[in-house]
């Protein structure tokens, strides 16, 4: 007989863990990326290099660099992010977390308390949004189009807040392949946003986790570089440039921020092998690495959107992502993604739902996440083919798909 | 200017961090290790040797393994908990965590609730206790002696508990090389413990980090082993055994327990290349190792016993630990640790004082935790020396000392 924990578990808690099944035939959600695009030589190679020099550093806590993180690897992304991203750094204003989810975990546990409110882009990420609902704050949208969030309706929400006596938390963005739109902000929004947030004195929560894989354009300057004030916080990531699997990220704010932050950070640092590794691999090789996996992942982008166009038709209505590894799709109205979702998933292939990705639910109905960074060029189309099938067969739409009339 | 967080951090976090400034000369606090115990060779071509078979599952969250982290690891943990520890396991039972502190997190996350209480032993890991205070949790110590915590105490507490309404979450032991007090838990009393645990019906959370590194006797099996219902929650580490920068902890449970934890874990998964490193590395090398390390912290243990019998003499009582990293010493009950602690950090030796080891604080104000894993046979001898002066100038104890006429 088991041992019953019904009385012991506390009354909050999110429902229980499935047990893993692994991944489906068609896998089209989660930050995974392009298997061929894992620099795995390279990494071992700077392991064993970096180990040979610094490796009896492993022997004590934070290797001898404090709850920041490993020093070398705060220089190397302090260098990148100015030459990079345009953004000068103190490699003290940076804490190394576990991937940028605990960059956002350790923000919203300094500064969010149930019944506050932020700001969101209107469509943003999903794990953003879920936490906040987990944390009982609420969220307003603002509209997001081509160019990123829409400053017009960011001044419109901050002045009715304002009105309201409502005083929001941090207006949360990622300004750079927007996920899910997979838009960038422009230089001018992110100016006009600074000065809206300076104006209404609201902290700005930037997350720029995919910036380094934007090949349409160049990066512009990030808005924490614009701000003097350390109104901004920062939050990047070497999950999608190097491999989610490596769980580094990282948070850069001002101290008065990160001082609040750290003893929120309970785990004793993150992972020696990762930071020691990154911290030597990168100053000679990330920039040469990023411009394969780009060419790598447009080419899969440039796939999933014949895909799309081949099966979906005028059904699918989407704008090619400027990077990354993610595509925002718009189905017919008479389309329900969360029900397409259900039967997509008992078909084998995964898709995320419009609704999970929108601050206003339900107007993500008829949408739809489509991550094409892990599936080979095969499994893409095979994939969408299949999923249209499955969309005409619950919803009629497409009429028409995968050369055969439905 | 800077820009004023005040009114925006929540209203209950704890205090803020201060800048790391480096260790001082003679650091006789934290888990730290050895710096020659670390085999930093042996780990590189491990993650060499793994990386180039299994490199590209880096790819993707989890690494195709799901929440629980790499397959193999937990099978190397699985075959070592039974040839080690006498307790045979699923690695599907076997959740992989940031160190132990991430499992403690975890565990306290699902079960604990402000007003709850818990049974601990009356001396314990500070950072339990702190978790526990944190939470706002009462804690009732039960007596250590020379074989562990007392059964008859922690019977007359689980009847006076049972008898006020109380029903205790858990109870926190860690029955092998108890921290602070070095001892280890006899066989037979783990089995009382158990049957105490059954008969009143709480849960047993089982803390086994220093338990590979015992050199004083047979290693006992574990409580967990002893149970067949899931009533034991166990937690393990590599941070002792291998490296505290790692970070690779787990905790054992059956699944109903590990799918409310696993919810809990939002920062998609520990550390890739510490999980592949162990997971290539202990099958074959993990016994040899430790059996070297205990040899070196065995010498640095006498090494610390020695300099305490040479510079407090009588002043000083402990009992040598039977094994780890640590020795607990009580002092004359004139000295007040608290006290001594910060005259000493201000000449550049850090101790842990006694109070933020006990569960009732007042009763370890005479006592003092030293870590001796990290620092040289040297650097323990100048360091016990120092601490002596100090404590002599502040309390007059010990009379004579450093060979010295005080």
């Amino acid at each position: 007989m088991s041992f019953d924990y019904a009385p012991f578990f506390r009354a909050d808690l999110p429902p229980a863990a499935v047990r893993w099944s692994g991944f489906p035939e068609y896998n089209f959600v989660g930050g995974h990326n392009d298997a061929d695009g894992v620099p795995v030589e390279a990494l071992a190679t700077a392991l064993t290099n970096v180990m040979q020099r610094d490796g009896k550093r492993l022997a004590t806590y934070g290797m001898g660099y404090g709850a920041l993180g490993y020093g070398p690897l705060r220089d190397s992304i302090a260098a990148m992010l100015e030459a990079r991203a345009g953004m000068a750094t103190d490699p003290d204003n940076i804490l190394i977390t576990t991937g940028s989810l605990q960059g956002l975990d350790l923000v919203n546990g300094a500064l969010l308390a149930p019944g506050d409110t932020v700001i969101v882009e209107d469509v943003s990420y999903g794990g953003a949004l879920s936490r906040m609902r987990g944390l009982g704050v609420d969220y307003v949208g603002i509209t997001v189009d081509e160019d990123g969030m829409r400053m017009d309706h960011l001044a419109e929400v901050l002045a009715a807040q304002k009105q309201n006596g409502v005083r929001p938390k941090y207006i949360y963005t990622i300004p750079t392949v927007q996920n899910p739109s997979g838009t960038v902000l422009t230089v001018q929004r992110r100016r006009d946003l600074l000065d809206l947030a300076v104006e209404y004195g609201v902290p700005i929560f930037e997350d720029d986790c995919y910036a380094d894989l934007l090949w349409d354009g160049e990066r512009p300057a990030t808005i924490r570089s614009m701000d003097q004030t350390g109104q901004v916080i920062y939050c990047g990531s070497f999950s999608k440039s190097i491999a989610p699997a490596l769980r580094i990220g990282y948070v850069v704010a001002d101290w008065p921020v990160l001082s609040r932050i750290i003893p929120l950070k309970s785990d004793g640092g993150c992972g020696a092998l990762e930071q020691m590794a990154l911290a030597e691999y990168c100053p000679s090789q990330f920039d040469g690495h990023v411009d394969e996996l780009q060419t790598l992942l447009r080419g899969k982008c440039t796939v999933m959107v014949n895909a799309l166009e081949e099966q979906f038709g005028a059904a699918a209505e989407f704008s090619a992502p400027k990077g990354g590894i993610f595509i925002w799709v718009t189905l017919p109205e008479t389309v329900d993604t969360d029900q397409l979702a259900k039967a997509a998933a008992a078909q084998g292939v995964l898709i995320n739902p419009g609704s999970e990705w929108s601050a206003d639910a339900d107007s993500g109905r008829r949408r739809l996440r489509l991550c094409f960074g892990h599936p080979s060029h095969e499994t893409i189309r095979g994939g969408v083919a299949r999923l249209a099938e499955i969309c005409h067969a619950e919803f009629g739409v497409p009429v028409r798909g995968a050369n055969v009339e439905r």
